[in-house]
């Protein structure tokens, strides 16, 4: 399915650079290859997903509609890729999503409703959507072609640099990493797959601990994009079957790494996009690791946000 | 020698990126094709030149060491190169010169003599040092072994970017146009050369009106890498050959510039390296360029400095 996906995800997203630099190199102590996804369509690795589950949907589905909900950077994906195909796009966006992503959203045509992320449920809002719309809704990482689309960050990846002692990227529900882990694990059975989390929020840290699903509070960690409080019903029995370990970040670890990056490599990285990163310059992986790949998954941030780092 | 420097210069200097992005396109009205590099070795092109004279001087030249004077990114391209070769190096400074210039200078193993730049003469420091050390001075710009290795930015776009109706770059002392002129004008006779400078330092944008080199009375322009006060005696007779119009960018816009391109394209670049893309940005330049290609010279930029943009 990543395969497929990699051919129908063609018209809408980019084949992302992968960069090393061997000033970073002797800070990790290892060979690290990023994928840049933060300089992919719409800022994130989300265009894969959501425009593979979107551009295999029929004629008469695409005229109802797709529905979606999104702190930000699914919510552009979908608005990106219906746009394409002609599709109308509602969005369930927090109200305190970042403007940086809110408004390219609502540029790309799409009907943005907003909700009280702490008090509301965005899930049954969009239900009701989709009960008057009969459309049909695009979620951020529970399902099987969204899970593939994002497999395409890894795919790609090892195309560049085959032969990787490990792949890391961030979790927010899984789907990123539970597609990159599939494709990774096929193509070269001995990769070892490490996920990456806002100790504010470490759902499948626990979940993985437990062996089942366990749900967090909501949580204001700066990764606005990883605070999906459990692991999906699809994605956690992925992760549990190719991650050998989540690491931890803190909050005050991603604001140093964002900074690092864009002063080192001239890249800017989202907090939510560049924890597996700083999991990598915060020498968290075990040791006998030489070479890396690590999904660098997006790039949104408000300036105002970064000045204040 | 543009050719003969890329061949030369391969152990030091990275073939940089060039990007594109449609929404960029859609702001400028044109298709932009930006060399990147701010994601030089370094952090700017000037890398090409320095290690272009460095890596053709004599085993005694370098046992006596080189010395070079510059606000910053061409101080650092000196340290590496000579690092690289094991000859010493001594780089006269400004006393105010930008942390992320001056720290990576002397971490690469320099020794950096400060000067007030309000006050004293950089060129008379050094020649004082030469005198001292019989060591080799390496210019900033005047020089034609640093133009024809500058121009080696020019040469790998248009590997990439054959057919572009014109090349636009930021002028300083005028080294890193006068060698992309050079080579652009030799591949393709009929491509049009822009140059950008800051209206606070217009020193070309004057000289080429005049005729003549006219020197400018030093300035805080906010592009730091582009102070120097008066074309190169070298440099000029070949901008004056080759360059339709210097475009003056505002500082402003230089700001304006550098958080335009961080916010969408994910990129830093240092205002001095931004100028030209401002030109771009800006619609400065004459109607009937279809494409364009422009070179983002650099990224070294304080966090702080950027911070308060």
């Amino acid at each position: 399915m990543v395969r497929e996906a990699s051919l129908r995800i063609r018209p809408l997203a980019r084949h992302t650079p992968v960069f090393s630099s061997t000033s970073i190199n002797e800070v990790a102590g290892l060979d690290v290859h990023f994928k840049c996804e933060n300089m992919q369509r719409g800022g994130s690795f989300k265009i894969r997903g959501a425009s593979n589950l979107i551009l295999s949907l029929s004629e008469q589905d695409l005229a109802r509609g797709v529905v979606a909900y999104s702190s930000g950077n699914h919510a552009q994906a979908v608005a990106i890729a219906a746009r394409h195909v002609g599709a109308p796009a509602t969005i369930v966006m927090p109200a305190d999503a970042p403007r940086m992503k809110m408004e390219p959203t609502r540029n790309q045509g799409a009907r943005i409703v907003t909700y009280d992320r702490t008090a509301e449920s965005r899930e049954a809002i969009a239900e009701q959507i989709l009960k008057e719309t009969g459309g049909t809704l695009v979620p951020p990482f529970d399902h099987p072609m969204i899970m593939a689309g994002q497999g395409t960050a890894a795919l790609e990846l090892l195309e560049v640099v085959p032969h990787l002692d490990a792949l890391i990227a961030p979790i927010g529900g899984g789907g990123l990493l539970a597609g990159c882990a599939t494709i990774a694990k096929a193509l070269n059975p001995d990769i070892r797959i490490f996920g990456a989390e806002p100790e504010l929020s470490n759902d499948t840290y626990l979940s993985l601990k437990a062996g089942r699903r366990v749900a967090v509070q909501p949580s204001e960690t700066i990764a606005d994009g990883l605070r999906s409080p459990q692991p999906g019903a699809l994605t956690f029995p992925i992760l549990q079957r190719h991650v050998e370990e989540v690491v931890l970040v803190t909050d005050d670890q991603l604001r140093d790494a964002v900074k690092f990056l864009l002063m080192r490599m001239k890249l800017l990285v989202e907090p939510s996009g560049i924890i597996a990163a700083a999991a990598v310059l915060y020498h968290r992986l075990p040791k006998g690791i030489r070479s890396i790949g690590v999904i660098l998954s997006g790039g949104n941030l408000d300036f105002e946000h970064l000045a204040a780092y």
